[in-house]
């Protein structure tokens, strides 16, 4: 899985049947020093993210492993939103002390 | 999934059987800033996107999750024509700006 | 898919034996300008291409969607042999032109 | 598989159902001169590798062939605890070097 | 499939219990001028490469697709032992060239 930052939207109603209702997110990818990285993805959200939370992206056949999106033609999913990073027995993220 | 503009298409008659009827666009992938990276696929079409329309492409096992495409060797499919990219509250994209 | 030229061939003899007949080729991938890319895959073909021909290439299980291949190790296999490619209504390749 | 130093740990609690339990490490790859190379990935670990220890990652569909991991949205994992790399004939890692 | 060259080997006794009696060779990538890349993979073995030996290497699900390996967590293993690589007519490598 790769850390990500949800920086916006992305809406498409001319798609696939099986993707309706499924909300995609812009996703900044995020290096282990918590900087952002040259790559994003477009993932599908169903923990309910929102704009400038840390999550777990996981990519690939991973992405249909999610209740409901077995036979979705999706590569990407957010699958947890981030609470702490912790690197080096140094605290990297606190998400506490982004939304306090 | 990645953001992609259609740029062009891609022609084969001697070819895999399982691929007859299928039509192949050259993608070109843009960056979350929406400029164009140096990074392309041939992806299959069916959703009826034209030239110069923002598209998501999904890559790898994920573009055989589309009905008739179980089968086919395939690793990259158009899955929605694309209306707007937000990013940071801003609009990147709106599909009725390049086509009113 | 990527769009690849034809180099050159593989040969192994002490292999896989699922392996058995199946032709490897060194196939080097172009970039959607037409130029060679410093990114090259060894696949296994089944329609015949010959060398310096433009092909398309499949990566990942999709290489396994093709008959007779389903349970091979191979992450790589040649699609379909390019007639043309259009870019920006410009004729990028046309396979008559190398070969008349 | 790639060789990977752990470096630390992600928490999170709002995630998919499927993930409870699941420990995540942050991971920086190794190259194979025993430098980090500018990559990372957060694997699911069922080996119990602690912090600075070389490990081995499987990534993609290889990490849902762990048991209890079959239908889990993780698209990477820890296999193994690394006791020893040699290249060219030459230690280029001993875990006893490490920790004695 | 990539072209890799044997430049060591990896053990670990900590490990996913499949992965009892599984070889792993340290796998250094080659480009399609004989050059070494800067990208290594370490793969099962199931061929009985040696040291120096220039191998095919399959990546991703293709890896469990020999027999024994179905359900192992791996992401990479070598699928060949290379005779001969021809580019453009020339040729690349012959084993024999190395081994006389």
């Amino acid at each position: 899985m790769q850390i990500a930052k949800v920086r916006g939207t992305v809406v498409s109603t001319q798609k696939e049947p099986s993707l309706s209702g499924v909300k995609f997110l812009l996703l900044q990818f995020m290096d282990e020093e918590g900087l952002p990285l040259p790559r994003y993805e477009v993932a599908a959200d169903q923990v309910g993210a929102g704009l400038d939370e840390w999550v777990l992206v996981s990519c690939g056949s991973a992405a249909r492993q999610v209740a409901g999106s077995e036979h979705r033609p999706i590569d990407a999913v957010v699958v947890g939103i981030i609470d702490t990073v912790n690197v080096d027995d140094r605290r990297l993220y606190n998400k506490r002390d982004d939304y306090r």
